[in-house]
């Protein structure tokens, strides 16, 4: 089969590799249907994660058919699942928590990462039972897709993590797509201010469909002070993974806050605790767990959160680089999503 | 009336200045019966907090007897009260939600800060009914002045903030007073392992009164390794100050783990999201609000919480001097809590 695999050094391709298998009973093989990029395949790349050896297929984001199930997989050949990013043994200590993504049983974000992923014409996924989902006729392969990783990524790790309330006043720096998603999640949670602050003034225009306003980073802490109790933020979300929007949300936030970092990083920010450590902030970090995925879809199907609007660009599967090329110049090509379709 | 007056770069002295009076309607005057340094005093000294000028009385924790009440203090000429770090106005939205310390009409964490403080004969307490607490006979000046703000931030900002839990894996660096009460409040919630980290070994040996283990920071990953579930620290509490004791926290705690940090900070501390942005790790700063005091005064009533053998020093009042340089040679003296009664 043909699969994106990453050869390291920032490199990548497209190129033949053996078909996958079972391997335990519990598998599934699928057939990739639909697959997107993360930003955290360009910090992949960008040498973030430096776990990721090259030869390594990426991907931890699809919809597929099931081709072939284990005898304890639950699921059964021809099933149309979502492969969440994040694979849960469901039976060791953190998975009994529902804290799947820090399974300590083989699982957690494996897929793209520790063993190969989903940027392929097949996959294997182990944990099937616990890490697929049977979707049903009303969701899209594409909208689907979506459900992956980034929704509940920006949903748990952002908006929970958070405590966004109703009223709040809510930054998300970083108006990409995980930032756009984040503050679509928030909307669920009637903030008074959502409030998108980047850099490029295009994506500060497409933030305005689900932010009520949206600005430079410059102008971030003045605007801030124009809302709510003129203190700052009660939640600000880290939606980047560099140093500088970490610690922007950090002087964004006021006291009593949270800062929620969603971001992927690959360097050391600077804690400012001569400020803080008198501020009653609290700082989360996390990575997605998955327990809301079975919700945020039904929540789709009743209505009340439609992430469509992230998908701007749609490819073929074996348009894989050209897609990676649009994903990673969003100035450019103005992408938020890119899905990828068999 | 005599009163220790900071003099600015580190400098201080016991030297004579004007009497309080009253100022507001809820104001009282008190007779400083008893009185303690702060570790913050030290910081304060050290340049940690320039918010504070010369002249400024230092001192926010103390009992004494009102000699002079506003017509709206709620407390009689005569009564014994324990005066609060914190002051509370009780109308701001910050109060309102009991968070005192951030009280934003002219309170919070002011005496010996913004305005003269209690390491005096007399002091003006602002906000006393909010701010003082009449005294029951059966705690004497002694302890009670502990519950002025080092057992309430031990508490609130160290066992609470932490989410310490039966159960709990519990790691405290720094084995000075703070520590040691925040080991001390720690035990209300049984915690499995309390591990006391501090490089002097004679605070460890003090430490061993409320730690179940002490050990030197160089073993202390390798310690906590070896209980609960071999993974790091559900909680570790930062009661120090530097920014390598913060960042040892980062490294001590679990995936999962919580930073409570209570130390008053000069400077920033390196954050490690390059390891942390995964490990679904929660950080928290913060001022104590003072709401549980009358709580863990009762406690101490009951038997619940005795804080007394963190007095290892008394002292007269007029020895101020010599209590500060016992207070601050804590590995020459063996200090904990110093006191000074009139």
């Amino acid at each position: 089969m043909k699969a994106l695999v990453y050869q390291g050094n920032g490199d990548k391709s497209w190129t033949t590799v053996p078909d996958p298998g079972i391997e335990d009973d519990r598998d599934v093989v699928v057939r990739v249907d639909a697959v997107t990029i993360c930003g955290t395949d360009l910090h992949i790349l960008g040498g973030d994660v430096p776990e990721v050896k090259p030869g390594r297929i990426l991907g931890h984001e699809a919809v597929g058919t099931v081709v072939a199930a284990g005898t304890s997989a639950g699921r059964a050949v021809g099933d149309r699942v979502l492969v969440s990013c994040i694979s849960g043994c469901g039976r060791c200590p953190a998975c009994r928590f529902g804290h799947y993504g820090q399974c300590r049983n083989g699982g957690g974000w494996i897929l793209g990462h520790l063993i190969d992923g989903v940027q392929a014409e097949y996959a294997r996924v182990p944990f099937a039972d616990l890490s697929t989902y049977v979707l049903p006729d009303t969701i899209s392969d594409q909208v689907a897709v979506l459900f992956a990783d980034i929704v509940p990524t920006a949903y748990e790790v952002g908006v929970r993590n958070g405590r966004v309330e109703p009223g709040s006043v809510v930054a998300v720096v970083g108006a990409g797509p995980i930032g756009w998603s984040a503050m679509l999640c928030a909307r669920l949670y009637s903030p008074a201010q959502l409030v998108a602050i980047d850099p490029a003034p295009a994506r500060r225009q497409v933030a305005l469909r689900v932010a009520s306003t949206a600005i430079d980073p410059d102008e971030a802490a003045a605007t801030l002070r124009r809302f709510g109790d003129g203190l700052g933020a009660d939640v600000a979300i880290e939606a980047v993974g560099r140093p500088e929007s970490f610690e922007l949300c950090t002087r964004l936030v006021r006291p009593g806050g949270r800062v929620a970092n969603v971001g992927v990083h690959g360097a050391p920010a600077a804690l400012h605790l001569e400020d803080l450590w008198i501020r009653d902030v609290t700082i989360t970090t996390g990575l997605v767990d998955g327990w809301s995925t079975p919700q945020l879809l039904s929540m789709y199907s009743e209505g009340l959160l439609d992430p469509s609007d992230l998908l701007t660009h749609r490819f073929e599967l074996a348009e894989m680089a050209d897609a990676y090329d649009v994903f990673a110049d969003p100035a450019g090509s103005g992408a938020l999503k890119v899905v990828l379709n068999r």
